[in-house]
């Protein structure tokens, strides 16, 4: 069994979480979610939601960190305690998967220097500013360097995580899971409609 | 501005709520987000996501009822005293929008009779021997009849969000928010991939 942890903090955008959630959630013989944050407590999504979080060191041992992005990480990414403790647990994962501006608050570790990543469209070059170092791929749903999966803006989650898991599963397994929740999944990481056009 | 009540239960299907949630949150100049249920108190999502709610009653006035499914609902359909409050709330909403088989409770009030409505396809069978006066679609992404707006499952509710915004605000206003959420907008309600096949 895989045990994912589902990083949370205040202003986090609520579907980054909660799409990939909902694709892991449904493969529950594989996957364990588990709802964290730094400190613990109650952590509120921009749109509002209050949701519950464990501390993550309460939890010995995790196999996948999951960050979202939102308008959360503006502050984050200038949190110094925040982000060297970011780059401790990213360490000790298996897998990292950043959604949207989740893969800012990931390259500010350093993790990602010099491999491919992405991130959200629509705030492309702030996230850019962030970190030089980086591979940033303006087009891509997805991207995928050794153990770190980074998605691109929002909804890209869902289509990345079900590439995580037929990447790990088959794609038969994802194909599968993609029906269960009627949704019509957006394969191919290279296609991106929302792309920054270069200049 | 427009009062949405997310009306949370125990074991919803997390992004039965969660996808809606990202449309309406996005436009924050319009929509306002409460996260509901009939007793308060602490929700947890099917995918183990432990949600602060509050209490319905305790929100004097608003527009529109959101309602998820998910394996909650084969205990709630069975609860009276749930049912004639879900009744007594929907029919005080100018909308009402429900995802998966949150539209089987709904069916359940009886306000759906005589109406067009649809629901997760997965669970068609059961959806459908909860009330036989409801014109079930069979093939529908979501489905529209007076104030009722109903999704087929899961990820459905957020093209049928959009589709929301788009009767209400116009296509461009919906495809704005797409574009912002960097989701790939199914914006026909009648084209649905999961359709159930009839005999």
């Amino acid at each position: 069994m895989n045990k994912i942890c589902v990083l949370l903090f205040d202003d986090f955008e609520t579907l980054d979480a909660f799409g990939p959630v909902q694709v892991f959630g449904r493969m529950n013989d594989r996957y364990t979610l588990r709802y964290v944050s730094f400190e613990g407590g109650i952590k509120v999504s921009r749109q509002g939601a209050r949701i519950e979080t464990e501390a993550i060191d309460d939890i010995a041992l995790f196999d996948i960190l999951l960050v979202p992005g939102g308008m959360g990480t503006r502050e984050l990414i200038r949190n110094v305690a925040f982000i060297r403790k970011l780059r401790e647990v990213a360490q000790k994962a298996a897998n990292v998967l950043t959604v949207c501006t989740g893969s800012a608050l990931l390259a500010k570790t350093g993790l990602l220097d010099g491999k491919d990543a992405t991130s959200n469209k629509m705030a492309w070059d702030w996230v850019i500013s962030t970190n030089a170092q980086v591979n940033w791929q303006s087009s891509a749903r997805w991207s995928i360097s050794e153990k770190y999966y980074t998605a691109s803006g929002i909804s890209a989650g869902i289509d990345m995580a079900l590439g995580f898991v037929a990447d790990h599963h088959g794609v038969s397994t994802a194909e599968a899971v993609a029906r269960e929740i009627e949704y019509i999944w957006n394969r191919n990481p290279d296609t991106d409609p929302f792309a920054v056009e270069k200049e």
